[in-house]
């Protein structure tokens, strides 16, 4: 039997990939499938199709409903009360080039203390004192992450990572791909995504 | 105890209203919640958004994930394999009028009838034949039903209809909205909303 695996895209100033991110660890590993954490960057996908900020902005009685949802959701899944970031959406650039140069093992959970401080603790993730702080709290030397992920070979690589992203047919984030190619968008789909995934690899 | 019971807004051209329509009278039944079937037009709604069309024809990316994800959930919930409508949206208006004119035991079996001839079997339920023959199967006299659904103060039931959607926030289709006002999105949100339902009158 092969090893079930899903391909995980997110972006970290979107909110429904922050419940995705909080809850993909524990699902996964009950269904036996291996996670790929996939950081990219969605400005370049809703600009291509003619967005210039989050659809939840353009409309804003979708955006009052998204974040009354969020709420909910997070009181559903047991995560803390959701606080908003000063701004929506945050710029997520310098975390997901952090998350890009990171190793397979830190990625996780440099990526889910990113998303707590977006929309648990309201901060603005486009600051990088905030990026600096999840790095230390978690044992990295931030200094020389930092100074990785701003390498132009690291760039790049978060480019390729949108460019996948864009291959794979994904036009939202969160969302899922298995090895197969089917895509799954958004966190309500990822029990399903994971269901697939597995069924492919038995 | 209050009665529980959820405002179930639905567009006969809406394909997450069609699962919506499919599921929730017997999960509705084991929640012990009454649901007031709501018809409503998107048409207006989507106008005010400044939307011509379906925004999963204005994003075909977004679009073609909608139709592979509607088969998925269909096969999960046992209903039929999806056949796609001729075209996309159809026009729901003489259906969602014949909804309004029927009388409340009559217009869930109505409405699950034409959802089904729309995304099971793949008819144009612009069509008046169409219409006329599900009536016809349920056994009403489908020439009363459709003048009656013609008549000018039923027009401007379904008119007062989708203004009553638009003042309780609904911007898509389908919605759920509770006593207390509280507004749920999408057919991924029908558990959620009966929940609400149940506990609010608790």
């Amino acid at each position: 039997m092969a090893r079930a695996s899903l391909d995980f895209y997110y972006e970290f100033a979107s909110t429904y990939s922050y419940l995705a991110a909080a809850r993909i660890g524990p699902l996964a590993e009950a269904a036996g499938v291996e996670v790929v954490w996939r950081p990219f960057l969605l400005g370049p996908i809703f600009a291509a199709q003619g967005l210039t900020t989050s659809p939840f902005n353009v409309h804003p009685e979708k955006g009052r409903h998204m974040w009354r949802d969020l709420e909910r959701l997070a009181a559903r899944y047991g995560l803390p009360p959701v606080t908003r970031p000063p701004s929506f959406p945050a710029n997520g650039l310098l975390a997901a080039r952090v998350a890009t140069v990171l190793n397979d093992a830190s990625r996780p959970a440099f990526s889910r203390q990113i998303f707590h401080r977006a929309f648990a603790q309201g901060e603005d993730i486009g600051e990088r004192e905030v990026v600096r702080q999840v790095l230390a709290g978690l044992g990295h030397f931030c200094a020389d992450v930092i100074e990785a992920a701003e390498r132009q070979e690291n760039k790049d690589r978060l480019r390729a990572q949108t460019e996948r992203a864009k291959a794979a047919g994904v036009f939202g984030a969160p969302s899922f791909v298995t090895a197969d190619g089917e895509l799954f968008w958004g966190n309500d789909r990822l029990e399903l995504a994971l269901d697939h995934a597995r069924a492919l690899a038995a």
